[in-house]
């Protein structure tokens, strides 16, 4: 099958409702495009679970506060539609905003526990808009199982909490950070990073090295980590720490010994760039 | 097909999935029980649209408010069920709260406009829980209809609304309001009424009448339809005014001439017990 890019939501939808009659099993890879390595192991990991796979390209407004860089958000569309093509992608679905959202758009997915913390504390409102906008994309693509990164920890926990409670009938699955060779994340955002910002990065990557080494080590307490993560990353000048925080990997509550998996997750601004990373320990 | 009761979210689902993927329509009417003459026509509009009918019947407990009937909702459940069969409804979908309600559930369908005016004002948070819970129905219902009653005016309006705004593959039908050969709207709260209440809570449709009698008359002026229809249930003792709203009957805004169709809706307390009533003029 030839990849087709649908721009309707209309169309896409009756795309999706034709394949589920058929019998046919649907993966979602949703995105804001600008497409890396870790994009296209997440369009991996959907082709070998399902028949068809469709991945949205959208940047989605709502999900940005006053201020936030929607305006610069990296895009190139014929570059990502032609690593779609040579992925596998079935579908791209790339609607306007103005297709997304009505003018007096009036209703909201909003969780009110998971969202409150990290990402969610430093930037409210931001989780709204990405429920809001999963639960749009699951209705119009009705995939079967949609696939998210690990590189947005807090993102894929609050998913899966908004698939249990709202009894979606799709499978989360959740793919691993893809890094380049010296450890920093990949991410549409490091294009921002000048080439001294770039070196700087990695002390993201090195800190939770740090933590790994001190879990190995035999520490538990959660309060000696943090600090030294953030001693790494306080050393690296210009690099300014938005939270850097231990917490359960399941509920994101706070923890105060290393029992169960606990999530380690960083924001930093790097030369005004904010970077996220994470690993989980134990 | 016999008619099943089924109590288990993922079994219901599991049957829905099923019905879909065997190219069945599916049409959902969702109930808190204690069935009347109301329910039924919904039903049959159901029957004569689709392949198979789900009733859901749940008392919902995240859409009353603390302080409201939550304990003293009337249910009865095995005279629902012969109705229900008698009906011709294929699934009775009959969950407890626990099994539709984690401990900590945290997400819920917020739809941030329209219910904010009539019995929104009356009773924050009531279409949080509304919306929250038709969007669990219809992901684990799957329907291609859902059949909600205009009594619920307002409710209506709002699920269009998140049907729109979330992209829900659901055909909204709404039925007309069915009442007692005296003009009493149908309500499984009616049992609530003395036989003296039950007199009194006539001024509802008498007011409703004065109101259609007017526009018939040529009357425009909202405002003064308004305080005839609150003169008319001010005269009843014990009737207490919980709003009387004469707004547009898409948006729910507020209108001052009648040019397009205009929703008269009332709330108001028998008695001690709140029943509502509403009209299209124009």
């Amino acid at each position: 099958m030839n990849m087709r890019v649908v721009t309707s939501v209309q169309e896409m939808q009756q795309h999706a409702l034709s394949l589920k009659r058929a019998g046919r099993k649907i993966a979602l890879v949703p995105t804001m495009g600008y497409l890396h390595e870790g994009h296209l192991s997440l369009v991996a990991l959907a082709r070998a679970r399902a028949d068809v796979v469709v991945l949205s390209l959208f940047v989605n407004p709502i999900q940005f506060l006053p201020g936030e860089d929607l305006a610069s958000y990296p895009r190139d569309f014929e570059r990502d539609r032609a690593l779609c093509e040579r992925a596998g992608v079935d579908f791209v679905f790339h609607p306007d905003p103005g297709e997304m959202y009505a003018a007096e758009h009036s209703v909201f997915v909003e969780e009110t526990s998971l969202s409150n913390v990290l990402c969610g504390a430093c930037r409210p409102g931001h989780f709204r808009g990405v429920t809001s906008v999963v639960a749009k994309l699951f209705n119009i693509i009705l995939p079967d199982i949609a696939v998210f990164g690990q590189k947005d920890a807090q993102q894929c926990r609050i998913i899966q909490r908004m698939v249990r409670d709202l009894n979606f009938p799709v499978e989360i699955v959740v793919g691993s950070i893809v890094r380049e060779p010296d450890g920093l994340a990949k991410s549409s955002r490091n294009k921002y990073l000048s080439p001294q910002d770039r070196q700087h990065a990695l002390c993201l990557r090195r800190s939770l090295d740090i933590a790994e080494i001190m879990v190995r080590e035999g520490e538990r307490s959660v309060e000696v980590i943090r600090e030294s993560v953030k001693a790494v990353i306080a050393a690296v000048p210009g690099a300014v720490i938005d939270y850097v925080a231990l917490v359960d990997n399941e509920t994101l509550a706070p923890v105060v010994l290393i029992q169960r998996p606990v999530l380690v997750a960083l924001a930093v601004r790097i030369g005004g760039t904010r970077l996220i990373d994470n690993t989980v320990l134990g």
